[in-house]
C-alpha cells in the first residue's frame, strides 16, 4: 500500500526541492507526481525544449528512493500556441470562443494542437524511457467528455454520425425527427447541440448520440496519447486520473485502453446535513475499482480544505487524512497520492489546501499524514488482495447520459438512485461491486440493476440469463423505457424486464418532492418520493403497497420467482429502511453473510489474500462508534479505521 | 358539445393509423386535429409537395364520421429552408440568431419565410377545399408576440413608429426621450429593446410601443393566412390555438380577423399548496369565452402529466380528465380537443402524456376519457346555449404589457389581481365575464375594473357613464397612473377615476411581501399586502380601514354612490375574505343572486338555453363536497361536475 | 448645515420651473444641483450649444438666492454621437458591445468621445465661469472603476503593466504565471480578465492589478475632467457623487484631486429584518468622511421609496426624511441634496421617488423636509465644527477587491467585517473615522486594523510603530495573508503581524455559516461563525477559547503588550456581544469615554465647535427609546434626532 503526493517543483523556488524531498523520504512518501501542467518549463518556446529541471527534481527524488508519475501537460498548452493558433481553444454552446486564462481550453480535435501535442509527449517520453525513477504516466488531466462547438468538432460529430447511420434517412428514422419537421434532407443540416435550449428541449436521441460521441471522442485522445506514450517509453504503466463531472467519459471504455484505474478523491470536509449522504464516496470508491475490477490508485486524495473554484470549506476534522485514505485501500486502492505536498502561494487554486499550508510548518494534518504513511507501509501484506463481492451494481452512460438529458422528475437523479441501493450494502456490510451493465456479471450471486432506462438488448438478455439460473435481480422503476436510441418503447413497463419481474406498470406518477407512505406486507410502514409505479403483478407477489394516495393498495415493491432465480421490482424510490429491508431480503436469499447490528455510519468492507481475510471496519461519523464483528468489540473514534484479520 | 383528441399521423407507423381511427370512433371522438408541424412531410424538397398521406388519414376518419382540424405547419419550416435561408431564424435579445433544434424558430416577417409560407398555405388550402371532413383551420401553433430583434424586425419596427409620430420630434415627446439624453435625432437611433438589460431598465413608453408592435406583428401576419386559406378554401372556419405565455398578442384584436377563439388548456395535476390558486384556470376559460363573448373551444386539453419542458409532473388524479374538461362546457368551450391521442414516442415532447400511454394500452385516464365522450354526447342540448353574465372584469393588454415592465412591488402581478376578484365571483357562484376594456359593457350590472393602469380615454369616459346610469363599479389600487404612453400622470391618484372613487390617494406604500392588518366598519379583521393606497375619502364612505404601520386609521377600502351608480375602491391587495365581501355587497346593490354557503372550491356556473337554465357544479378540490343548491343537495367526489337543469 | 435638492429642468414643462423655484424658496432649499444626464439639450447638434434654457433656470433661482451645482453629462452623450461612433460604448465581459438604451454607456478611453467630453465640459465650464450662482462642480455621475474589454481598453491596461513591470518576465514572476502553463512570452498574450469564468478561478494577481487598473483609469478621467473645468471656470470647487457599487474607484485616490467628497445616501426605507445590519449606513457616512477627514456633503439623499432598477420598495416611514439627513450631519456632512424634488413622470426612473410625488401635491414626506429645512438652518452654528475620533477603523481597496476575487468563505464580506467593528463603536457612542489604511494614523488611540489581508510593507509599519507608541491596535483573522501581489505568503500567519500580535494561527478552519460556540476568560459565552484561526500564544494573553469543535480549548481572541502598546487579535467572526467587550476593554485601556447604557439602535455621535460640543442621539429604531445622556434623559420617536449641546 503506496503512499504518494502530487508536487509541482515548477511552482517553487529551486532552494525548495531538496528539503522538500528530504521530509517527503523521511515521512515515508514513495511516490510523486509531477509535470502535468508544465508545458511552458519543458517547452518554453516553440519547439525549444527543457527537462533539465524535471531530470534534477526526479533525480532528488530517485536518490531518496522515491518513484515519479509523470504528466503530461496536454490539457495547457502554452500562451505562445493559443497566440499563434487563436482558433485552437473550445468553442462553448453559446457559440463562443471560451477564454485562456484558467486552463483545459484547448479543442482536443484541433489538428495543430494535436501536432504540438504529439511532439511534446514524444519527447517526454522519449527523455524518460529507460527511466527507473519513472513509475508511472498520467495522461492530460481530469479529461471530460468536452462539449466543444467549434465548426471541427461540428464536422467531426457529422462525421461519426455518417459512419454510424451510413443515410439521413436512416438517421431521421433513428432519431424521430419527423417530429417538429426536424428531418435532415442533407448531412450539412445537422448540427451538434449548442445554443441556449436545456437539454431536454432538444431530441434525446440526438443529444444521446452526442454524449457518446463526446465520450468517445476524449477516449481517441486518450488512447492516442497512451500509444504515444507506449512506442516511446514501452514497459511503464500509462492512465489518467478520472473525476466525477458533468460531463463524463464512458470510464469503461476510457480505461480499456489504459493499464489502471486513476481517479481523484475529495470526500466532503463538512458532513452533509444528511447522514445518509455521506457515504457517497464510498460508492464512488467502489464504482471506480469496478471500471477494471482490479486495484486502482488514488490519484489525487483530500490533503486540506478545498476552495478557490468555491468560497474556502471547512478543514478536515481530526482522523479524516487518515481514515479516508484507509477507506480507499478497504475499498481497492493500492496506491494513493496525496493533493497536494504543498498549498500553492500562486495562482488561482492557492486555497485548495495540501497537506503543508502556506506557511510551510507541518501542522496537525501533516501530522496525520505521517502517521498514515507508516500504517500504509504495515498494510505491506494486502498487496495482491482482492476484494470479492457476491453483489453487484450496474453502471450504464447511456443512462448517466439520458438521465442528464431528460430529468424524470423534480429531485430524481440517477447517481443517487445507485448510491441509495449502494448505501443499503454498505449499511449490511456486503462488499459491493458497481461494474457495467456491458459486463459478464454471471459470476455474482445478487445483481442490483437499477433504473435500467436505455435498453441494450444484448444487456437484458444477460440479466434473464441471470436470473433464470438462479441470480438475484434487483429491479426499479425507469426501467425498460427507451430504446438503444432513447426512443420510448411501445410495450406496458417495464419492457423487455416484464416477464423477469413478472409485473407489469399500470400507470405511473412522477410525484417529485412528495411523499407517499408504503406500507410492507407485515405491516411495516416506509415512505416513498419521486416515482411511483402503480404496479399490477403478474405472477410477483406483493412485498410492499403504497398507502395514500389514488392507488392505496397497488403494489409498490414486488418479488418474482423466474425460472431458478429471484427477481425485485421497486417501483418508488423509497427511504433507506426500504432499500435494507429489500437488500436484507435477497442476500438471505443468495445465502450472503451480513452484518446487520452495524451502528449508523459504520462501514465494513473485506479484503482477502491468499491466506488472510482483511475486514476493514470504517466510522465514517463524527462521533466515537462502538462495533461488534463475530463476537469481537471495537472502538471507534471520529474517521477511525481498524482492520480485523482472521482465517479465510 | 364536442370531442375531439389532437393526433399527429406523421409520428406513427402506417399501420396504427386505421387502428387509431377505429379506436377513436368507437370512444366517441369527432374531431381530430392533425398537420401542424407537419411541413416537412407535405413539402419534403423545396416546391415538392406530397398530401397522398394527410388525404388516406383523413379518409380514414371521414369515413368513420370523424370531422379533421387542419393546422398549417408555418411554425416549423423544414431544415431544407433553414439551409437556403440561415438568416430567416429570429435574433434574441442578445443579438444571437436562435439555433435551429425545437421549434417556433421562424422570423414572421423574413421575406423569403412569408413567400414559402404563403406557398404552403395555399397549396394545402386549395388541395382540401370542398373537403366535407375539414371541419376547421388552424392557424400555425401557439404564437407569441414574438421579440425578434434582426434587422428586419428593427426595421419594422421603425416604420410603426414612423407611422404612429410621423417625427422623431413626436417620438421623443411622447416618451420623454430628453431623460439621460435619449432623445433621437433620427429615426435610425430608434432600437428596439434589445440587450442584457431587464425591461424596467429601459424607457417605459418605448417598452409599451414595443409590446403594442410585437403584438401587432404577429396578427398581422395571423390574418394574412386567414385571407390565404380564405381565398382558396372558403367557407371553413379559421382560427388559432392561443395559450398563456409571457408576450401574448392581444387576443382581442387578434381573433377579430378569425371566425372563433381557440385555447390549449392544462390545468394543473398537482394542486397548488395555496387553495386560492386552484380556480385561476377558471379565470382562464372565462377570460377566453370574453374574448369574443362566445362560445370557444379547446384545441388542446389537458391528457395526461405534462413534462419535457420541465421534469415530468404529476399524472392528472381521478376525475381531472373528465372534470377539467366539463369545466370548460360550464365555461362556454362547445368543442374541447384533447392533447394528445398518444404520448409521443419520438422527439423532445415524448414526457408531455397523451391520453395513451407509450405502450398503447388503454388506461385509468382512457377509460375516464371514454366516459367523458358520452357525457358530451348527452349534452347536445347545450349547443348554443349562452353565459349570461352581470358581471364583467374589465381586461386591457395595455396593463398586461405595461405592469410586466415596470413591476410594481415585489410579488404584485396584473394576472393575480385579476384572479382575486374573479375568484371571489367564483366563490359566489356569479357567472363572469371577462372582457376586454374596450368593450361597450354597458349591458353589465357590476363591472370590476382593476388595476387601470395604463388610461384610455375613451374607456375611463364609458365607465364614468356606466356608473352614473345606475352601474356598479369597483376600482383598484394603481388606476390612473398612466397616460396612453405609460408616463406618470400628475395628477393625485386615482387620477381620470378620483371623481367616480370619491377619494383620493393621499399617499401609497408598496410594501411587497409584507402583511398588513385590516379592519372593517363592523369590526371583521382582514389582512392586505403588496400595496397599501393611504385614502382620502372625498365624499365615499369608508369601508375598510387600515390598522397597522403609520396610517392606522387611514382609509383602505371605500364605496361612493356617483350620480345614479356605486363605486367601490380597493386600495389594498386583500385576502380572499375581503374580495369576497366586497363582491357580496357589490352584488347585493345590483340585486345579483348569488350562492353564498358554497363550500371551499365548489364552483357554480350556469348556461342558459331557450327553455333551460343549467347549472354546472364542479368540486374543484381533491376531497369529496356535500353542496346545496336551490334545496337540492349534491355529493360531488373530487372533480366531479354534475349538471342541474330548471326552468328559467 | 446646508439642504438643496436635485432637479431636472428639461424633465418638466417650462411653466413649472417659476412655481418650482418659489416653493423651493420658500421651503428653505438653499441648493439645486442641475444638467447632468442634459447633453442632449445642452448640444441638441453636433457642435451646436444651446445653454439659454438652463441659463434662465439658474437665473430663476438665483433671484430666490438659491445656488446650483452643474452636473457635466458626460454619463450620457447624445444618440446623434453614439451613431456618428457605434463603437464608444462600453465592451462587457462577454465581448459584446452594451446596448444604449439607458445611460452610462460610453466607454471612457474612446478618443473620440474623449473628444467630445472634453468640447461640452469646456464649452459649459466657461459658459459659466464667474457666474455667482453656481456653488460648484459635479463630475459625471456615479463613476464606476467600469471593466471595459473593448480593444481600446484592453491596449490601455497591457500599457500599464508594461509600466509597472517592465518585461513579461518580471510579470510572469508578480503573478506566479508558471502555474497552469500561463506564462506570457510576449505583451500581446496579457488580456484583461473578460469572458464567462467567476473571478475566484483566474489568476488572483493579474485579477488585483486589473481591478487597481481600472480605478486607476477612471481616477484618470476623474480628474482630466477637473482640470478642465478648473482651466475654463477657476475658483468654483469639483467633486463627484460616488457610491457604493460592485467595482468601486479607490476614492482616496479619486478625491485627492477634487475638491470635497460628494457622496449618494439612501438608507434602507424597510428595516433590515436583522436589527445588527440597520447601522451600516452610519458606515458608510464614517467612511465617506474619512475619505478626506473632512465635511462632505450628500449630492443624493433619500426622498422616497425607491424603485425602478427593482420592484418598488416601502416608502421612508415617518422620521426617515428628517432622521436620516440629521444622521448625516451627525456623521459629517454639511450640506445634503435631496434627490429628487418631484418623482420623474417619464423615463425609466419614474419609480424612484422624490419629496414631492408625481401628483405635485406636497404630502406627508415634503412636509417633513420643509421641517428639516428649518432645523438645518437653526444648526448653522455647527459650519466649521469637527469630528474628533480617537478611533480609527482602517479601510483598503486592495483588500476590498482581493477579497471580492477570492471569496474566502461562504458569508464573508469585507465591508461586513468592517461593520461589525463599526457597529460596536456606535454602540459605546465612540466618535470613529473610517480611514484608508495609507493614511498617518498615529494621531489616533485606538486604531482596528480589520483583515489587512494584502500586505502593504508601508502599512505594516506604521502599524508597528503605533503600537510600539502606545497605541492600541485591533487586528482579526486574515491578516498578514497576502503579499502586495495577491499572492500567499510563506510564513505562518497573520504574517508580518505575528510578532504584534504575539500569537501564531496554528491551523485556520473556513466554517462558512456554521456557527461555534465561544468562550471568554470570564466565562462569558459568545459565538463565532465564518471562520476560525486557531491560535497559539507567543506572549499574548488568551481573552476568548474556542469551545467547540477539534480545536475547543484552543485561543480564538487574545492581546497582546507590544512594546508599549496593547495589540488585540480577533480570529473569528464574532457576535455582536463579542465585538462590545473587545470595545469596551480597547476604549477602556485608551482612556476613551464610553456610553454603555445606549438603548439598541440608538446612536450617538458629537461635532465639536470651537466653543461646543454638540451630542447627537439619534433613535435609528422602528419604536420609540429613551435615552440617559450625562445624567440628562431624553425620549425619542422613531428616526428621531436630538442634539444636547455642552461645553467642550
Amino acid at each position: 500500500m503506496r503512499i504518494g503526493v502530487d508536487y509541482y517543483p515548477e511552482h517553487w523556488d529551486k532552494s525548495l526541492w531538496e528539503q522538500d524531498a528530504d521530509l517527503m523520504a523521511k515521512t515515508g512518501v514513495r511516490l510523486v507526481r509531477m509535470a502535468e501542467f508544465a508545458w511552458s518549463r519543458m517547452e518554453p518556446k516553440d519547439g525549444v525544449f527543457d527537462f533539465g529541471w524535471l531530470d534534477e527534481v526526479i533525480r532528488l527524488f530517485a536518490d531518496r528512493g522515491i518513484s515519479v508519475v509523470l504528466g503530461t501537460p496536454t490539457a495547457c498548452p502554452p500562451l505562445w500556441f493559443y497566440e499563434k493558433y487563436p482558433d485552437a481553444v473550445m468553442v462553448d454552446r453559446d457559440g463562443q470562443r471560451i477564454r485562456t486564462g484558467i486552463r483545459g481550453h484547448r479543442c482536443i480535435n484541433h489538428p495543430e494542437f494535436r501536432r504540438y501535442a504529439r511532439r511534446i509527449v514524444e519527447h517526454m517520453a522519449r527523455h524518460y524511457a529507460g527511466n527507473k525513477a519513472v513509475a508511472a504516466w498520467q495522461i492530460d488531466n481530469e479529461l471530460e467528455a468536452y462539449h466543444c462547438f467549434c465548426d471541427r468538432c461540428a464536422d467531426s460529430f457529422r462525421g461519426w454520425l455518417k459512419e454510424k447511420y451510413s443515410t439521413v434517412e436512416a438517421l431521421n428514422r433513428a432519431y424521430g425527427n419527423v417530429v417538429w419537421s426536424g428531418e435532415y434532407s442533407s448531412w450539412n443540416q445537422v448540427q451538434p447541440p449548442f445554443g441556449h435550449y436545456p437539454d431536454a428541449w432538444m431530441n434525446p436521441a440526438l443529444m444521446l448520440d452526442y454524449n457518446r460521441f463526446a465520450s468517445e471522442n476524449v477516449i481517441r485522445f486518450s488512447s492516442w496519447q497512451a500509444s504515444l506514450i507506449r512506442r516511446q517509453c514501452p514497459g511503464v504503466p500509462v492512465t489518467t486520473n478520472t473525476w466525477f463531472c458533468e460531463h463524463m467519459p464512458d470510464f469503461y471504455q476510457e480505461f480499456k485502453d489504459l493499464d489502471f484505474v486513476a481517479y481523484d478523491n475529495y470526500p466532503p470536509t463538512r458532513l452533509p446535513e444528511d447522514p445518509e449522504a455521506c457515504v457517497s464516496h464510498a460508492f464512488h470508491l467502489d464504482l471506480m475499482r469496478g471500471v477494471k475490477r482490479a486495484p486502482f490508485w488514488i490519484m489525487e486524495q483530500l490533503s486540506g480544505g478545498p476552495g478557490c473554484w468555491m468560497p474556502m470549506c471547512r478543514m478536515p476534522s481530526p482522523g479524516m487524512i487518515r481514515g479516508y485514505a484507509l477507506q480507499a485501500f478497504a475499498h481497492g486502492a493500492d496506491t494513493v497520492l496525496f493533493f497536494r505536498w504543498r498549498t500553492a502561494s500562486i495562482g488561482a487554486e492557492m486555497h485548495w489546501h495540501g497537506l503543508l499550508d502556506h506557511s510551510n510548518v507541518p501542522g496537525r494534518r501533516f501530522t496525520e499524514f505521517a502517521n498514515l504513511c507508516t500504517t500504509a507501509k504495515s498494510l505491506a501484506f494486502l498487496q495482491g488482495s482482492e476484494i470479492k463481492a457476491s453483489v453487484a451494481i450496474l453502471f450504464s452512460f447511456d443512462n448517466e447520459y439520458a438521465f442528464k438529458i431528460q430529468p424524470q422528475t423534480e429531485g430524481y437523479y440517477y447517481f443517487e438512485q445507485l448510491q441509495r441501493v449502494h448505501r443499503a450494502c454498505m449499511e449490511l456490510g456486503l462488499n459491493v461491486d458497481v461494474v457495467s451493465e456491458k459486463e459478464d456479471f454471471s459470476g455474482y450471486r445478487v445483481v442490483i440493476a437499477p433504473e435500467m432506462y436505455v435498453t441494450d438488448p444484448a444487456v437484458s438478455g444477460r440479466l434473464h440469463t441471470f436470473a433464470r439460473q438462479g441470480g438475484t435481480v434487483i429491479l426499479t422503476a425507469r426501467s425498460g423505457v427507451k430504446d438503444i436510441h432513447n426512443n420510448a418503447v411501445m410495450s406496458p413497463l417495464p419492457g423487455v424486464y416484464r416477464d423477469m419481474a413478472g409485473a407489469s406498470v399500470a400507470e405511473y406518477n412522477p410525484i417529485g418532492r412528495d411523499q407517499i407512505p408504503l406500507i410492507g406486507a407485515d405491516g411495516q410502514a416506509y415512505r416513498g418520493t419521486q416515482w411511483c409505479d402503480i404496479l399490477e403483478p403478474e405472477g410477483a407477489e406483493t412485498l410492499v403497497r403504497y398507502d395514500g394516495d389514488y392507488y392505496r393498495g397497488s403494489a409498490a415493491v414486488t418479488r418474482n420467482r423466474f425460472d431458478r432465480g429471484l427477481v425485485y421490482y421497486i417501483g418508488t424510490v423509497g427511504d433507506e429502511a426500504l432499500y435494507r429491508r429489500i437488500l436484507m431480503d435477497a442476500a438471505g436469499d443468495a445465502g450472503l453473510e451480513v452484518y446487520p447490528d452495524l451502528p449508523p455510519l459504520v462501514e465494513v468492507t473485506t479484503r482477502t489474500t491468499a491466506d488472510k481475510v482483511c475486514c476493514f471496519v470504517f466510522n465514517h461519523s463524527p462521533e466515537p462508534r462502538s462495533v461488534t464483528i463475530r463476537g469481537e468489540t471495537l472502538s471507534l473514534e471520529p474517521f477511525e479505521m481498524k482492520i480485523i484479520t482472521r482465517n479465510p
